[in-house]
């Protein structure tokens, strides 16, 4: 049994601490605490459940599967934030997710990577539409908040307006580039997958057994994503975190913890280009995917959600963006540029915690 | 005969229908709608004809004229709106045909010429030199916008003395850049320049014939520019539309529609080099030239035009620009990434299109 | 004797002219200008003495005086100035020194350069992880500039504590980056030492009549520093110049002249890769070890220095940082492109000498 594993088992059991923390009332603190941690392999098991799902469907339905699937505990834990009214708590992690993918995981691929690997080296097709479609995702998103600069008053229905449009441009463009992977220029993507299957199976997987898996993750994430915005506020308030921190570096660190162990595991056996993939391919379906969904989801729950961020969430992401861009545009990396990113990261983390609530 | 010269011929048609339309006083978004129209079959010849004379004179005098009527169309308009006054639509009709010609050209160009071939390649030191001279003379129009962020209140003589200052240090460079591709670095512009020739010339052209051609289409797009402006600001309010939209998305669309013309047909032909050369060449030229001179000539006019645009143009064509390079940069194209270009346009216009008059 | 050495020498006699000035007061506007032409050759020896004494102490030593006191000029002036409590001006010279090493220096090296050779190649590993480091470390000292898009009041001492916060995490990259370039990755750097040492270093060097040459230069330094930031204000007053100006455009080019000829110097023996490498490694330097040491020495000086900069002084240092990557990303330059950095620059320039003062 690997460590990871180990890892995994060990925080399996605060699924029970922080249901019981819950039911028997030891303070919100107990209960955020412990329902973060409890979704962490939550998260892995489904990430793992999906994958063998997919090898079984094959290769079309099976990437579908992914591409839906591979944000689900981000996207599972936004839903039930955002049932709950905390619609900049929502914002934030999106934005948030962004940052984390771009430099938090990227940044400890490439540093623990290369402590092992003096230099790594990566080249795929893949990351360079990934890397083209994420931009245009990001740059859609942040529109509606770059109006400010265009005009001091925009009424909240022009917003929400604008931000309905671009959710449906942005999900066409999804469902175009899943048609583009599986479909017209699948090849560009076989040897990706090939790697990761390569690597994973031996025997065909039991897909119901694993279905089985997916289902039961799924409702113990709903669930404790529940405790933990139920306790979100106060937790994070006893905590001197403003609700922006706690979207932007809290919920996101949580949420993607899966694809973080997926690329830093990938990247110390010198498979960068999974590993950037992962990270990523993460982005740019919380751009092009999630997203425009919870815009959607807002929409019919009655809780009007736009794409108004905070300009600073503007400036970090274009920052990341264009960070991550120039690292992947020389094909290799070393210890010193994840030190970067991960310092890029410190210092926005610094500045979001300093920020003052608008 | 053509597909696209049949087209052009029926658009003719309009030349009369728009002057019936305004002497018999049939309403100005008759006008305005028939004067758009007539001018696309005008433009277009006034290119074959600018081109057909450029192979007479030989390259220097021909390189010189090409980059003057270049973008004729797009000037003259220009002109006769800054001489009614509309200098804001004057204004927005800059970035406008800078963001069009960078995401909605070229991402015609690339999602059309993707669904004929798999993946298209280009790899011109033109395109690279031309991106480079677009990034400094975009940056340089839209400075005097960003002093914004530097001081509340900048006061109108300042922004005019700067844009005046700009004006002519982007006309300097524009000079050394028409230097640099007819004398130093020629060689650097011939395959280019063979490749166009090769595939229209059998036989030498007449210059006189189309000295006169070229004359002709100049008067009478001037004509029809002089009702398309003078019932431009009736039409589209009867459209709903603001003067920003009309000057950002409208105007340009007709004042290039050439050039959008000529890169879609090249890259159907698997002939990127020459698409991009186009698209970003257009760019350059209008804000290396076009925007200088009409500065320069708002100035003469009495019609005093800075350049201070809306900051949401500065967010716009920095979001294009950043693509534009993102793209070119990795010197293949397929027709997801045409997709992405024609989204980001497509978002742009939504936001410029509920953008509030400031 | 070569041309520089004699120039150098010639300005060496404003040394005793500035002394004069000062004591004889003949004015403000003559000691600042005297003091500024005193300080060039001094800049010049302290380099020379550096890489002297770098070349005696080995490669480790060697490397981390040449790196602690590559900038020495600059910080020696930005520490007189921020004790006498000019903060604006040393705060404007952080930028500017970004600013002009990217675009007036390496401007000035490919136009130079350009002029001699029709096409510059430059490949070096060394200038890519410089540029990565230096759009980290630049990102990093405007973030704090950055929040002011995040809300609309933020307190000078929060603004305060997230300095000096992102002061310690840039020294600590920089600590990395030394380690990096001198112990874990040596090799990438080897190629650029050898080059610069072939062609200076014949015979061993003695080291103390080098170290007596930088200690007698650094007091004179500081001694010129002291009469130019005295003079400074009424000076730049008399000619009509904004404190702005001044740091972000006058003492930038002072403190910064000897990188200047160096960069160009080589440049014109088409040492393209060296040339660059001086030019980003300085910007480096300055992003990642003089600003952060000059927020710590404010803190210890009771001169509380914020990393909360002008708003257009974060726009002109973007559009710096992308301008200096697109152009080093294609690995060639010529004339053309060092007219395009200038005139970046230029226009640049004009737009700080418009700026009205807050």
């Amino acid at each position: 049994m690997s460590g990871k594993n180990i890892i995994f088992l060990v925080l399996s059991l605060f699924i029970p601490v922080s249901l019981a923390a819950h039911y028997l009332e030891w303070g919100d603190l107990i209960v955020f605490g412990t329902a973060c941690l409890a979704i962490l392999p939550l998260a892995a098991w489904m990430g793992a459940a999906t994958e063998e799902i997919a090898v079984v469907v094959g290769p079309t339905l099976g990437g579908l599967l992914n591409a839906t699937f591979g944000n689900a505990t981000e996207l599972i834990i936004a839903l039930v934030a955002l049932k709950a009214g905390l619609v900049d708590v929502v914002k934030a992690s999106i934005t948030g997710s962004i940052i984390g993918n771009l430099l938090l995981v990227m940044g400890l691929a490439m540093f623990l990577g290369g402590l092992r690997h003096k230099e790594q080296k990566f080249q795929s097709v893949v990351a360079r539409v990934n890397a083209s479609s994420m931009n245009l995702a990001v740059i859609a998103i942040l529109l509606p908040t770059a109006m400010r600069f265009g005009a001091q008053t925009v009424s909240q229905q022009t917003l929400q307006h604008l931000s309905l449009a671009v959710a449906l441009v942005l999900i066409v463009v999804y469902a175009l580039t899943l048609f583009f992977s599986m479909k017209t220029h699948a090849y560009l993507y076989e040897v990706g997958v090939a790697e990761t299957v390569e690597e994973e199976h031996y025997s065909k997987p039991n897909i119901w057994l694993w279905a089985g898996v997916l289902l039961v993750c799924t409702i113990l994430v709903a669930l404790e994503s529940e405790m933990l915005v139920a306790s979100l506020e106060v937790a994070t308030s006893q905590l001197g975190l403003t609700a922006l921190f706690t979207g932007v570096i809290l919920v996101p660190i949580v949420g993607n913890a899966a694809e973080h162990a997926t690329a830093v595991t990938v990247a110390m056996k010198d498979k960068m280009d999974l590993s950037l993939s992962v990270a990523v391919g993460s982005s740019m379906q919380i751009a092009l995917f999630v997203a425009p969904v919870l815009v959607l989801a807002g929409w019919v729950l009655g809780q009007p959600m736009d794409l108004n961020f905070n300009p600073f969430e503007l400036v970090a992401v274009a920052v990341s963006v264009l960070i991550a861009n120039s690292i992947s545009s020389d094909g290799k990396s070393n210890w010193l540029e994840g030190v970067l990113l991960l310092a890029a990261y410190t210092v926005l983390g610094f500045a979001f915690y300093y920020l003052p609530v608008a």
